[in-house]
């Protein structure tokens, strides 16, 4: 990539989207050589997310975003109902048409394959959603981060950044995303070691399933 | 903690902060049963991040939020004017004065030693800002999350999200964090192993301590 080059990377918003499905590829995205960002939702202004006490702002609307570099696309609980908005489905359609690359996370992978993007494709969701992407013709895999071809799909929620930083080191160069990743410090340790569904206590993963108010993603 | 009690968390919100170093935590600490976030910030209204792409609406000033049960201090470029503002550090000390939990992101930890809460206590920050600690009174420790006392320090930006994660097992149990970090997908796997400068490519280092425009966290 020739580093004068500009890259738009249009990051969709939706009412009831999970904000670090958002924020964390934005954060190694944006790291690109020429990278330029925009928030991109059905109308431009504030977005609430899916407990409706954080709220991002929104630049532009679908038809001020024509033509992208780079697509991403949250997953969240409003997901569900985006998957019959046709405004949205279009525009992602569009969008993808022009793309370089386009990446979901978590249940965001349910609009790419609503939007009848994923057919024949490999890809990945959130582990309580990965079943659901056979229904639009993909192949779900338990990866945490599945590349086929231009498309690039990230697991539940935390895994859009290690999306964002393999995405970015295929853009750039390993020294580059190597560089991104020393700036965020991105050394994780979490304290615990349940964060997939055959790592956590089984009483963890049956809660999960039955649905926790408190909890769900 | 009574499942019933409401925990207030606050989340500081200021010109040029870091978006992940707000959303990482954030998406842990949310999910604490009984918890209410408040965006605060000396205005209410949009906030615009550290490269003025991403806009964050806080929904109080400082005043609005006297006696926040959490305290959440991101870093990022801004921190540096605003060790400055003493509307900023005045709200720092009346909040802290009536929390249960104080905590940063970064170089938040700066903001909070600047406010005069961390002398003699061991706390962290940003790799490249952690010596900086020490003219505050604190003791630089290099480790991702440091817990002394009520203050519970992360390093930077991406180790909000083991901190929070952290605070939520000491509130809620381990059995409730195990269950935030499934709902998250939170089983990190880095393409690179670059998270930290010991870690890191030299060169990669030594570009960072330079100064990069691209990649500052």
């Amino acid at each position: 990539m020739n580093p004068t080059d500009t890259t738009q990377i249009a990051i969709l918003l939706y009412d009831r989207f999970t904000a670090l499905d958002v924020v964390g590829p934005y954060e190694m995205l944006c790291r690109l050589p020429g990278a330029e960002t925009v928030f991109v939702a059905e109308r431009p202004g504030p977005v609430a997310n899916d407990r409706g006490d954080l709220v991002l702002v929104a630049d532009k609307a679908f038809g001020q975003v024509p033509a992208p570099g780079i697509v991403l696309v949250p997953g969240g609980p409003g997901q569900t109902a985006q998957m019959r908005n046709t405004a949205l489905l279009d525009w992602l359609r569009a969008a993808d048409a022009a793309s370089t690359w386009t990446t979901s996370v978590c249940t965001g992978s349910l609009l790419l394959g609503a939007a009848g993007l994923l057919k024949g494709r490999r890809a990945t969701s959130h582990w309580l959603a990965l079943d659901a992407l056979a229904a639009y013709g993909a192949e779900p895999t338990g990866e945490r981060v599945v590349m086929d071809g231009k498309f690039v799909t990230a697991a539940g929620v935390s895994a859009g950044i290690d999306m964002g930083l393999t995405l970015v080191g295929r853009i750039a160069g390993d020294e580059h995303a190597q560089a991104v990743q020393l700036a965020v410090e991105y050394d994780p340790r979490p304290p615990y070691d349940a964060g997939a569904p055959w790592k956590a206590p089984a009483a963890v993963v049956e809660n999960l399933r039955a649905g926790s108010r408190f909890l769900q993603g």
